[in-house]
């Protein structure tokens, strides 16, 4: 008793404590990198001090990060990045011409042309309108560079709109409507702040899709205690790899006007795309050619260099969309952004290696489109393998992997192991993970993380390990997963 | 009438207007990218259209961007970038050993050895103890890297420690202790967060020193509104330019001890030290050498790779130190950090450039130390310059310029000017500022956007155009200033 007076006493002398720190803070969660992924990172580091385990490796497919897994970096986005680092290169033979062009538009485009310079808050100006360039072509309809800010990844982008939607009206908290399951990151922002979060169901039985009664639903129930401002679809999805159908847009579009939710498309896998039936459709081309009113529309759309196929997760590269804002309220988005001065130049470098790689005939071209096909190529088998090696499983519900990076089976659980979990305090999804992990390495992240109907248990994989290690990631799955069952049954 | 009736139709066909969006966004400003440095962009793409002006380029003085006015990067620095990036370039004879193996070092800690995938959120280990090893060795104190964030520039770090002390107290709106003038970084974010502003007064007379009376006078008449919970001190200063003695930084942490209060040093100018009897002192060594119970308090300092001698802005490296946190608010602030991902690897590498340079004896060693001292020599040169010329204006008072990278001399406005300045509907120090823009192209920031006494007027100017350019520009300077005070006395 007397310890934990003292220990109150050390705790009183402290400035911060957790009953007086920002509330959001306590309350925001990020599962992709929570509990599960902690526990990986101490069994990486008693791997290395030789505590002995019945693996030798961690394989972490709890999270969207390509190179980790093995990803070769794009050779042209490289040295693009290398020869506006150290301008001595511009000398060098080994680094083509139309690389170094691309690098001296970037340079004079920079103030005291060097990247050491800050930015614009936007973004260097001359790679915005290589980004609206770039989608102007992709959608067949005008894109202005004005609408395009640089973002350091999509992360702050998408933090950035939600933070300005985040005003009460009429007295009640703002909502945002986000697909059940979801990106944490959503869930995470909306804690951090102090919105109320508005999840619609995407339809497991129809491979994740996302039908408008439940969006009426979801917003109708919404209603007594939340006034929704926003809408945020993902397409391709995260954690559930479903892409939606050029009809399926046309219906939420309709369904964001009818209610005045400014629409967030979460468009970062839109390169993403396995099944042959599926194709990505921006929500700003179909918006567009849906004609007034829709066109007229706000729409906020997010574009990454962490996916796709550069998978620079780490250099902190992407861009927002944002058209058809009312310019008083765009300037405001401006001026909240220009205190934190500007986002990195190297992201931007990338950005502009998205959105402006080598042409044909360019010295750069035949590398660099057989690196990027590679690339895709791998993940499509993957992808597949992923889908038909889970669906061999017992227990084991999953659907068709159309696009982004991941799977999210869901798992029929035994009573038994759920009692064995409420035992240990875990929901049955967690306890399922962390079993995985302590016996064979392999770190996911549960569906609870991200979001599932009650009763029903998921978990996401990451479809990132390279081929070969993919194949022994699967095999050890199947033989743990046969284990837990008959265990457990 | 029917116009503006159409307007608000249109309007309020919109989602977001000005009146349902987060009003914090409309209350903050940020000067330093204020409407004259706006006026200047705009003025910058007259030139380029032909349009004649009595000048033919603007000196953009406004803003610490270091690259942006001409300073060479450290090529140590961008060899180090441009390897990391780009890793077929360790096979080049043209990149010394030492730069070689310290990007081994780096790559080795990255995942799957690529600066592509996403580090842990507080950023990659072993630059981590990068960091502590140099805080150890520059403050003789002990330095956990445990307790080092990396951060994309300083900017990220200091919004997310203020982000944490955001929670009403007793019913109270949190307070921040910021000085006036203040780094606009602080009152922008502070307004974003609905925190209230607690400014305490440099003492001008007294070279911008820091007063404990002062210190007392602004807590205490805040108390009344507001629970002040932090304590921001930038040291060296900006706008102000002033070094703070090791006598004064013992009183500064014995108040903010004696009132509980979160003290957050911001230090990212701690190279930049010009005054022959000047010497930088970190709070985290004084408050270590003060012994209990200063050296168990909570106390965040601030670190930037865009000062300094290395002036790299536009990369977006910065590191925070926290120490004697308790642990679970700590993990609180690293949880909510987390949900950005990462803060780019380009920022982190620079972080490693900055705190583990070339040692003697290495192949860079030489190289990197003339190149450091040139910039340190070329910006203590300026400072007197400024300082001297200035000095000789009439109406001038202005004060040594210590340390940091810029001037904030007051002006004496004559009565004539401040009734035109009212005529137009501006402070008069803004159209001081406005009118030597318009005439001479030098872009400055008025110290309104900084804070000041009432009734008494001031500008901020880097001290960073090159000697030659500054030169020149504070000879159109002095011409403006002669012709102004004509027009107006
Ligand atoms: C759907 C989705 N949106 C946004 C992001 C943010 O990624 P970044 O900030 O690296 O661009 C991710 C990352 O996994 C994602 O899956
Ligand atoms: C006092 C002070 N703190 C912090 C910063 C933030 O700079 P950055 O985010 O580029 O590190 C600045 C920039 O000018 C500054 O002057």
């Amino acid at each position: 008793m007397s310890s934990s007076k003292s220990n109150n006493a050390a705790a009183s002398e402290k400035c911060l404590s957790l009953d007086n720190i920002n509330p959001q803070f306590i309350e925001l969660e990020y599962a992709v990198r929570g509990p599960l992924v902690i526990r990986a990172g101490q069994i990486e580091k008693e791997l290395q001090q030789g505590v002995k385990k019945p693996f030798d490796q961690v394989i972490r497919a709890n999270i969207g990060d390509c190179h980790a897994m093995g990803q070769k970096p794009i050779t042209f986005l490289r040295q693009l990045l290398a020869l506006t680092m150290d301008t001595t290169l511009f000398d060098s033979p080994d680094y083509p011409e139309d690389v170094k062009k691309r690098a001296r538009i970037i340079l004079d485009g920079c103030q005291g042309q060097s990247v050491g310079s800050y930015t614009d808050s936007a973004g260097i100006e001359v790679i915005r309108r290589q980004v609206a360039d770039f989608i102007a072509k992709r959608d067949g309809a005008p894109c202005n560079y004005e609408d395009i800010y640089l973002t350091g990844g999509a992360s702050p982008g998408i933090k950035s709109i939600l933070s300005l939607v985040r005003a009460k009206v009429n007295g009640k908290r703002p909502g945002v409507m986000v697909p059940i399951p979801q990106y944490p990151l959503y869930s995470a922002t909306i804690s951090e702040y102090a919105m109320n979060r508005v999840g619609y169901y995407l339809n497991e039985d129809k491979n994740w899709s996302l039908e408008i009664p439940e969006l009426e639903r979801a917003f109708n129930e919404s209603r007594k205690t939340t006034e929704p401002r926003a809408l945020v679809v993902i397409n391709p999805g995260n954690p559930t790899g479903q892409v939606l159908t050029r009809e399926n847009i046309v219906d939420v579009i309709k369904f964001a006007h009818k209610h005045k939710l400014l629409l967030l498309a979460d468009e970062v896998y839109q390169a993403n795309i396995y099944a042959p039936n599926s194709k990505f459709y921006s929500f700003k081309s179909v918006a567009y050619e849906m004609g007034s009113p829709y066109r007229e529309m706000e729409l906020c759309s997010f574009m990454s260099t962490s996916k796709g196929y550069l998978g620079e997760c780490g250099i902190r590269g992407g861009y927002m969309e944002v058209i058809n804002m009312c310019p008083q309220v765009k300037a405001m988005l401006t001026k909240s952004i220009t205190a934190s001065l500007c986002s990195t130049t190297a992201g931007q470098v990338a950005v502009s290696a998205l959105v402006y790689p080598p042409e044909k005939g360019e010295p750069s071209y035949e590398q660099y489109i057989a690196e990027k096909a590679a690339v895709l190529d791998a993940l499509k088998e993957r992808a597949e393998l992923v889908y038909k090696t889970f669906n061999s499983f017992e227990g084991f519900k999953v659907n068709v992997v159309q696009g982004a990076m991941y799977a999210f089976p869901q798992i029929i659980i035994p009573p038994k192991a759920i009692a064995a979990a409420k035992a240990k305090n875990m929901a049955p999804d967690t306890f399922y993970a962390f079993e995985l992990l302590e016996s064979t390495g392999i770190c996911i992240v549960s569906g609870s993380g991200f979001g599932q109907r009650e009763g029903t248990y998921h978990f996401r994989t990451t479809i990132l390990p390279q081929t070969d290690q993919l194949k022994i990631m699967l095999d050890k799955f199947q033989t743990f997963h046969a284990e837990f069952m008959k265990k457990y049954k």
